[in-house]
């Protein structure tokens, strides 16, 4: 927890009392006293410095001065075929703390559907994990998170809708020829959405309707990642061709 | 498991027989009959075909062609400060699945001493994920593990040996200014050897020596990883930079 995040229905005025994990967070790991400063953020507000002003067994009151920055949005969204439970809640976390504005969460045909009664996708459970990676990564725009149990109409209805938010569109599969430079601009300067198949892949009837919303094919070449290793990897791919500069040819 | 990876001693001519986890995933998830072929790999060897010959309740038998290509050593080491079992034991599989050729498992200031006795350190027991990272990746090179539980014979006697092999030296750590494609060639078309440090990052006294060996130091940039998002961030950001051509600027 490099990020004490605050969420604005418990703050009041400068103030606040923390009674859960923060302020244990804050009593054995961070060993913070009275007067020791500590890094908070306001959910979806700025980042700023709190002063301890007390340490109890059961709870821990802040004084806040929030007049940090707010984090931008970052520039990019993810559509995920949905994984199995224990790795959706490590990759939501992970895309967190990489920076994702939002995370679709979709069926495939690839996708065993029982993966979306899990208790984690009820009530936005997922949030735990999504905080976990605001937490790690000293950031405080929570990524909206939707769940599509439905390919089709996700592809035909709902994901036209933010087409034009998204100038890059790219898709991962096996099968493409092409390598991610190829299929990107570099360096890579507006709005991205990626898409991110099922363990086994995209079938071609779901490359296709993605084709048809202008998503580009490209392979992470021959080694075949698990999820939790292929949004890290394919998300820090995009920031770094981001920050390639026409210098670096 | 996208490969089955054999090994030399339990390989007769042209046969294997199979009793453990590899026999049960044939079975149960791959459901292969007799006649069926499978991609089998011969550890640190060729990948090939194997036709399956027999399936029976706790048994399994190949008959192998091991004629394809063997696979090129990765040209990327890692060298990491030790992390917690737990995370150790994903982030061994994850680096392998990505691709490295030796790990070096180092101590450092933030390391807690105690992670040293881990039972995965023992016996070399992270071979179990050094192999689940290749079978998942289609791979058969094993990484070469090592462990140096004293980081300054490591950086000044250990380290220096393998310098000529890694003209490309790069060591992540948040206080850095320059950014990767700033400090690495780009086009990247060298061996690289990448250290990644403890939570909490390394200290001073390390950086230096590290700097003494020839290693550049960058930043992953304002957000602060796990080390399970950062090996595979980085691994792939490498990656990336070895796949951009002049063209791609």
């Amino acid at each position: 927890m490099n990020l004490i995040l605050l969420f604005p229905e418990e703050v009041q005025g400068d103030r606040v009392t923390l009674t859960d994990h923060r302020a244990e967070h804050i009593r054995t790991v961070l060993r913070s006293t009275e007067g020791d400063q500590l890094r908070v953020g306001l959910l979806n507000g700025p980042i700023g410095t709190a002063t301890v002003e007390s340490v109890a067994r059961r709870e821990v009151a802040l004084r806040l001065e929030l007049h940090g920055p707010v984090p931008l949005i970052p520039p990019t969204a993810l559509i995920l075929a949905l994984p199995r439970p224990i790795m959706l809640k490590r990759v939501l976390a992970q895309a967190t703390a990489l920076g994702v504005a939002r995370i679709f969460l979709i069926n495939a045909n690839r996708v065993e559907k029982s993966f979306f009664q899990a208790s984690l996708l009820q009530d936005q459970g997922y949030n735990t994990a999504l905080i976990q990676g605001l937490e790690q990564a000293v950031d405080t725009r929570l990524p909206e998170v939707t769940i599509h149990q439905r390919f089709r109409p996700f592809v035909e209805d709902i994901l036209p809708a933010f087409l034009a938010d998204f100038p890059v569109r790219l898709i991962a599969h096996p099968t493409a020829t092409a390598r991610l430079p190829e299929m990107a601009p570099v360096p890579l300067s507006e709005q991205a959405i990626l898409a991110i198949g099922p363990e086994g892949g995209w079938v071609d009837f779901e490359i296709d309707r993605f084709a048809v919303c202008g998503f580009k094919g490209f392979s992470l070449g021959p080694r075949i990642l698990r999820v939790d290793s292929a949004v890290p990897a394919l998300l820090a791919q995009l920031e770094l061709l981001r920050r390639l500069t026409p210098r670096a040819s």
